[in-house]
């Protein structure tokens, strides 16, 4: 399938992504935001859907996504431990933006993804700030630096540095032109399993290691689909973690989140009856090939982008380009 | 069923609770936490499952345990706008009592589950610290206070004043008494549709309110259970919210978190193979009506303890207590 | 809320129930045919949803409906070993109508539920025919007999006397006049357990038997709702379950299937997208609590107007109306 | 991961196979029998999960097994249409050894999996015979015949001719061996979307098909796992179907169904705690990359056993067993 002008989720029309890095002495890590759309998300609301393929893993707000299939906040990534601070960001965001939240209208529901960089960052720390994850939202834009950025910065990925990559394909339906894009936050896989897809399987020569990974896969389009399409085109997400050597370990949680930014929903509708646009179910195998190779290519642009970088007690990881450049 | 020793959670023996209640001008909130056993839970896990039977709402760390099957944390309820700094302090207790996490082990998942108190209290505010929710772990006892306390004290429910509430079963097991008992976070229903035991319909006299609310129902356990019996137990507190007339309005989310004190998990297993109880599906109807009957006691319970609460702009809420005084 | 004109989930316009009933020595059973919509609905689907509350059953195509959302055959519902027959003659209708299915276009997907009622019946004869299932579609009319009919026949309830029941509620959406129908087959809920809407216990005065029942609930609407929105009306027929006393019994299957006849999908589809109708989230509580009446409601329907029916070796159970004549 | 002794499911001590083929005229298709212990399974029932990847199916049975954990008779494949009547075979078989079902205990669930094999087969005709299913049964033992055998005869995949596979892996936990073992029914993929191993993508050279396909895994194993675990086991192997070259294509349904023969459940327990054995999930990574590892080598080896099936109208699926001849 062709790529996306970009070959970036930013190829969504409308669609920007924003990273704060933050590296201070063992600390490695930082926020990647998503804003699906400019403007006042929370007034009008995204079609979203969920696949949880592995749920060892503590992002927030999917249970919510899930059951009223919408999405009303940016969405952050970050480590582990900085969920809870990422969530008070988004929550003051949106009052911010909507002065009525928890007073004349309903509260809002931050989505914040995570993985532990614990293997390059200090994540005791806990390093993350309101104002860093306030920060990559102003930052957004249309270019997407992918790897040792953002929330990428202290990931590991098959025992190599690991990080954020993306990536997209072009779908033409009725004869217009419609994108489907990733980005991933690549931090999971075991040091030996890595498959590229020449069939190819780099060993990092590293220790296998007991870390607990995650992989965060955000899944973006235009295609004027409902919530159940976007669930099971989020699931192929997980054919395309397969294809670069995973089997959903353990301890390797496995994340898919969806959006469309047709159909949107308005936080208070002015009908009670609403239009909605839906592509046949006979064409979506386009969004599913799509999903599948946007997040296998995502992987490995995060593995290849990803610049090297110490952390704790002088730990690294060995990048994949450099393996490459060795083996030709 | 004959209730236990003391009509509450507490009666599953070990499980402590504990509450901070936060009023302070227009703010009317808190925390109440859950502390399943003594010790670290961290190092001895238990086993959990979820049901979410509408999943409007914002609680953190229900993934993980419908994944994983486990808790290894007490477990915190908050206002909606609390759960980031909740989860940020369950992050610090848990790594004070387990240095190693996130540099030579894992991470940890913490549970926090929220109600909107944005009625009666400024939640606007973010007023919950992280030292309130460490204070509402430390203040755990086996006296479970009930009504406007703890994250109760801003609640509403069915247009009267709401809170939390408790009540627990006795079931005999092969000779042995166990004890399933729930407590309930009260912030659900809307205005008229109360029905008592007796059938009776109290009417509160508001205005019936657009405000967004919830209900989390928390069943504890010593049944020799597994995750997928705990999962169906959880199912069936479902029948005791409906009983009260409610019928999982779409605003108002309930959610239901349960655990067993039998079949601990060890973070670090001595053996590749361990042993669990597990008690004959055939039995199971005792503890399926346990937790019907629980979740419908411990709701009237919430709302017949609760005490008057006067929120933004002197807002208020009638009190079932009041109500039936009245009407004898 | 106000009832459909007649009160029966063929209030929704277009939809017929048909109802064969078998009673021949030991066997008393039957085959209850739902035609959602007049025509092919292999050709035009509707839009479906399921919620399995407690999933001991045996119904057949659930699976498809709640991934594909959608409906392409009669609803049949049967005793428990009668499904593998009324699947086939399911396809022999299919085929009948749509000659190419399997052979140049895809199979069908044959939707059927089930209860037990070996109580009254001798389920081991096996006696429902594909011809009998067939008979009950083409008989289906507007009209629907309650009680001990169909696959009613030999159902039980609380220890009374079970069967088919219906009821419908009125709901307007922007000046139009919508409707919501539940069908249930009853044959659920232990004897003593039953709760009358104003708070009588009846008590059939049988022994509490282990036998294992279920309940199976249809729910057929107008409203223009989409799948996830269906499937969460169908989560509120558990609330209506639970209002008769019922806790989802262990033995006691709770499996919900809903419909609307508006957003019909089109087997061939003539273009790549089109428009479906979706009601505000914002007025959905007006479908929920239709679910939940109507479910509550047909329940008691079906036993006050089950008939007395004797079965192997002389077995019975007491009716409803019996009993409420003897209790005023 | 070393294979069994066998390289195949019945590997599994105890688990035996059955083929019936039917090959008459315009009719390709057949049964498979997977008996997964000897003796009476509704007595002493199998631990047993599902994973439903893509539900784009018509198998039964698959709801309750989810809901209780537990497989109570052989499991079936077959043809689509053929469902029904493997139903009612499993019943009789069933009812044959346990006299009591329906009538002094409950009823029983039987398990049929199925696929469309109406590209070389007339699936309209409906040729399987309860006869043929109880013989399929009879038939079982230890050698497992691959490719164009059983419920594989008429079955396609990826454009060349499918069918019946397996393949298994040893696992090693505290000094005793185990196994775990993947027994697939190939019916799925499009043509030109197989990955071999190492890397190449065979092309059947026919024109890409609108056919329904489908992929059936049965995962079998020795292990001490719960139903949670078993069920995270499933799903793994969506991650070997990946490998080949699927993304789990709208049309193309993926339905696992696994058990293991540890932990019996007892249809009359003696008491009503019993103990059961749970291997650590800290070692349950051996467990997911056998479930990853069988599945795609059981696909593989369906394709290159297959035999050459001549269909309708002399339709017929080149084999890549030819093509890996040609191309060395």
């Amino acid at each position: 399938m062709p790529t996306g002008r970009g070959n970036a989720i930013t190829d969504v029309p409308g669609l920007r992504v924003g990273h704060v890095t933050i590296s201070v002495g063992a600390v490695n890590t930082g926020v990647t935001a998503i804003l699906p759309q400019p403007g006042n998300l929370f007034q009008a609301k995204l079609t979203a859907a969920v696949d949880v393929i592995n749920g060892f893993g503590k992002s927030a707000g999917l249970v919510q996504v899930a059951e009223l299939g919408s999405l009303e906040t940016p969405i952050l990534l970050t480590n582990t431990f900085g969920v809870g601070t990422c969530c008070n960001a988004l929550i003051r965001h949106a009052v911010g933006q909507n002065p009525g939240i928890g007073r004349t209208t309903s509260t809002v529901n931050p989505v914040v993804c995570e993985c532990n960089d614990g293997v390059l960052s200090d994540i005791q720390a806990m390093a993350v700030t309101e104002a860093d994850a306030l920060r990559a939202i102003e930052l957004a834009g249309e270019e997407v630096a992918e790897g040792s950025v953002g929330a990428g910065t202290g990931m590991t990925a098959f025992g190599f540095k690991g990080g954020i990559g993306t990536a997209s394909r072009r779908i033409v339906l009725q004869d217009r032109e419609h994108v489907l894009g990733a980005l991933v936050l690549a931090n999971f896989g075991k040091a030996g399993d890595l498959i590229l897809p020449d069939g190819r399987r780099p060993d990092p020569r590293v220790a296998p290691d007991a870390e607990k990974g995650l992989i965060i896969v955000v899944l973006a389009t235009d295609l004027p689909v409902d919530q159940r399409q976007l669930a099971r085109i989020c699931r192929r997400a997980g054919a395309g973690i397969a294809r670069t050597g995973a089997f959903y370990g353990h301890g390797s949680g496995d994340i898919v989140l969806g959006f469309t930014t047709r159909n949107r929903i308005a936080h208070q509708p002015s009908s009670e009856v609403s239009f909605l646009e839906r592509m046949s179910d006979d064409r979506i195998d386009d969004a599913f090939r799509a999903a599948c190779e946007t997040t296998e290519e995502a992987i490995l642009n995060a593995m290849c982008a990803a610049t090297a970088v110490t952390g704790r007690d002088g730990a690294a990881r060995p990048l994949l380009s450099d393996w490459l450049r060795k083996h030709g």
